[in-house]
């Protein structure tokens, strides 16, 4: 069946065949992992992969079947899978599966968003998605907002800039300068340098967040220049959102513009309760929102949201045989200026079957959901004896943490803060993140954030997206922290190292990660398999 | 099942009654369109869709399978399908079912490519992938090549113009002077605009092809700068092939780096009979290749191959989160600076799959099918008493041809070449495009290019990519463009319409569209359900 295509009225019937392969392969493969990600860390995942996938290109074809077969299977069976309650390192999100069967209509169609012609209906899905969005971010009858897909957060970012680069040229001015906190996500940097703008200027940061003063101050230096202020909504490292209504005074006394990067955080916006948490984001001419992170999306699902649906034009282009000037005349749709890219696939088409699947009001409550587990979840790990959660505000849903063996150790230790293989606490939380990594099992992200006492310390980070686990399924995790902690002190004291594993082989006997594994596994099925 | 996730043990189950639901939606879809596309045109097809699709974020859900069923089914019966033969305007190939269902197993595991901890597996067969495609294209054992995943051949080329600045600036040049000829795409203009690059001096071409005289005059005026000239192996207007062993030459001369744009051509690789058309692309420092033109992936498909590995370094970049320092030293991969995305969908998954159903010479087949194909059309055209193709070598599956009316009208005209509004035969030739859109009858492009006699005229384009369509297959098309031109001619006279409509009506009796559609419909059933 390999030279089958998708599309048509036969495509569907050779797709049943082939994808009720892919999801054989999907569940054995999830079956042999039998974890959150495979165990034995990155030499032996990665000899296992490479011998089940070479040759990559060989001269003949082993036929459709067979190659779904065995390299599905070995991706599935190699994956970190966010849908495992113990997978919460990154903004990486377990995906709805009404969101990947709806891509699969993506996949099989391949409508190409940019002409109208390669995606009549696609590209109208895709205006409906994006008014629809770009009415959630501003509302209100005095604004006439549009939005565009993009690739993610790091694109929208991107695009904020190049309109913010475009107006300034438009008026007359060289360039623009940026100014972001030193909280924003490394994307603004990365953008800027992309750009040929000049290097960001850093606002300072306290507990995570802007400061409105620092921000003041910046301003002040660049006074007559173009400037866009880059705020957050959602840190990456501690899901905080900034004071955007200060920040917005600030700026706009400046005569400053504002972007908002609330990759994160925009899905608030679904939540009667949370939304207010947002205030001032309408305020921004730019807002970046992704629907891969608390949207349960499969990458990508990326938004830019624009207050002025005028500033969109910065993007248009010509080219004749896409959007030739008698074509648009004659009433053919011009899509091409409505993205950086050419061919684009429509990755509105699964935002547009989830948003009529699940409502404003679904939505809502699974971010609601989230943000009330990463609650419980902090808790949970002050209520542990090993354990602290960082004190203050818990971000969104995400949750930064740290043996207290790590404290134990920064102290013993005078280095610098913020450099994990100087300071020996933060040494040992790296450690633990990368020895779970390793025996496979948990995925547990890394941040550096700032203690109670204004240090900067190394924290393990909980990123809470899944839709339905619940704090009292990821008791499990804290168990293997506080233990993975306890044998890696263990085994750095070479002294006592025997008695040190005897006494938690013993302790093992009556509560064994396997058995714990075991016990959230069962929770995951039940929790996977309720009626919604 | 609105709030089931697609992965785990279980996800698996959830997606196969929900890519039921869409399987069955994509199949009635396609039935109801009944052609290559919706009839109506943009307004008609607008109004349906909208209707369809409204309220896109309705307060509460209307559950995953009414939203499956009903979004699926108006984008199905909305597409412009390019499995249908009749599909033809563009790059967008028609995607293998086997390409589609393997891209089903990215969207339910969800894999995102910037840290080992989010795709263990995936990262590794990405790059399993890289490499067979960078020793496709750089063959030999003095070179250490490398390739990346991009998102088209619009990211290709900007990642390219990229490297070359960073390239130059590690030299200690301000910038990157872009050469390129007038029929390069326009991506590559777009990026130097972004990467705020100068604007790209052109190279004249002559009949579609660029001119290694004008590139030596053009890169004289540039002696000591750093340049970056661009040439293409498959015009998107024309699908010709630069010459690149006398461009490689002139640059070499000048001291100029080459880039190919082979987004379209680069498959030709695959063919033993066909790869050295390419002769020359290895003396590149860059080649974009996308494999969701000659590969029949679904959109996004695109690399980047580059000769020099050390060369991808220019992308590096660190954020704590996801390559931090001593989990680099420890062992973790660190994949960050292989896109200039961040969250990236595992696209070489479905890339990886196809390769090993299909072998090179599977592919190499298929690539010499739509060639071989697009000779026998252009014959066809020519046979046809109303028809014309361009004179002149086919470009690798891409044929211009025009109403042999328009010429007619041309020559009544005494306009400026190149302006459709202005010269009547090319009015012409716009009007028969955009009316069988309208008609829902056929998907055909245009395109500008040189005539025999050295004037610049509006040409029908097929791009023939459906890898089992065949040129009998086409023989209704040709039926459709010739009535579609005489027709629209007999419109045109308001003081003879009367009887040429009866005229016609007569006429379609015995030869309707309707029919030739049914008929085209047929071969194609036969086609799709031959056993491969």
């Amino acid at each position: 069946m390999e030279h089958y295509v998708a599309g048509g009225t036969q495509g569907p019937a050779a797709l049943r065949k082939l994808t009720s392969t892919v999801l054989d392969a999907l569940a054995e493969g999830a079956v042999e992992r039998g974890g959150p990600l495979p165990a034995g860390g990155p030499d032996a995942v990665t000899a296992e992969v490479r011998a089940g996938c070479t040759p990559m290109l060989p001269e003949h074809g082993s036929g459709a079947d067979e190659a779904l077969r065995e390299i599905v299977r070995v991706v599935a069976k190699g994956a970190a899978d966010p849908s495992d309650p113990h997978c919460v390192a990154h903004l990486h999100c377990p995906p709805l599966a009404v969101a990947a069967a709806a891509d699969l209509a993506a996949s099989a169609l391949n409508p190409s968003m940019d002409s109208w012609d390669q995606a009549p209906a696609a590209g109208i899905i895709e205006a409906e998605v994006t008014d629809a969005l770009a009415q959630l971010v501003y509302a209100g009858p005095d604004v006439t907002p549009d939005a565009l897909i993009t690739s993610g957060g790091t694109e929208s970012n991107l695009v904020a800039l190049l309109l913010a680069r475009e107006r300034a040229r438009a008026a007359g001015a060289r360039t623009v300068q940026v100014v972001c906190g030193t909280n924003a996500h490394h994307s603004v940097q990365r953008a800027a340098w992309m750009l040929g703008l000049p290097t960001p200027a850093a606002v300072e940061c306290r507990a995570g967040r802007m400061l409105p003063e620092s921000l003041d101050r910046v301003l002040g230096e660049y006074a007559g220049a173009p400037v866009l202020v880059v705020a957050t909504a959602g840190t990456t490292d501690e899901g905080l959102i900034d004071p955007l209504p200060e920040l917005a005074d600030v700026a706009a006394r400046h005569g400053a513009e504002l972007h908002v990067d609330a990759a994160y955080g925009g899905p608030l916006l679904f939540s009667d309760p949370l939304a207010p948490r947002l205030a001032g984001i309408e305020r921004a001419v730019t807002v970046t929102f992704d629907l891969h992170k608390l949207g349960w999306q499969p990458v990508a699902a990326g938004v830019l949201a624009v207050r002025d649906a005028d500033d969109v034009a910065h993007l248009s282009f010509q080219a004749d045989y896409l959007n030739a000037d008698d074509d648009t005349e004659a009433g053919l749709p011009d899509w091409l200026g409505r993205s950086i890219r050419t061919s684009r696939r429509p990755d509105a088409l699964k935002i547009a079957v989830t948003l009529r699947a699940l409502g404003r009001r679904g939505l809502g409550d699974m971010v609601e959901h989230c943000v009330r587990t990463a609650e419980e979840f902090a808790a949970a790990v002050d209520a542990h004896p090993e354990l602290r959660a960082r004190p203050g505000e818990v971000g969104i849903s995400t949750v930064l943490f740290r043996p207290v063996a790590a404290d134990r150790l920064s102290a013993d230790t005078s280095a610098d803060a913020g450099d994990a293989s100087a300071d020996a606490g933060d040494a040992l939380v790296a450690e633990v993140r990368r020895r779970l990594l390793d025996e496979g099992r948990a995925v547990v992200g890394r941040a550096l954030a700032e203690d109670a006492d204004g240090r900067r310390k190394l924290w393990l980070k909980a990123t809470l997206l899944h839709p339905r686990t619940r704090a009292a399924d990821l008791s499990g995790l804290l168990k293997l922290v506080a233990d993975c902690a306890t044998e890696h002190r263990a085994d750095d004291r070479a002294e006592s190292r025997a008695e040190h594993r005897a006494e938690n082989r013993a302790e093992s006997r009556a509560e064994h990660h396997v058995e714990h594994r075991a016990e959230d596994r069962a929770t995951e099925h039940r929790t996977e398999g309720d009626t919604p």
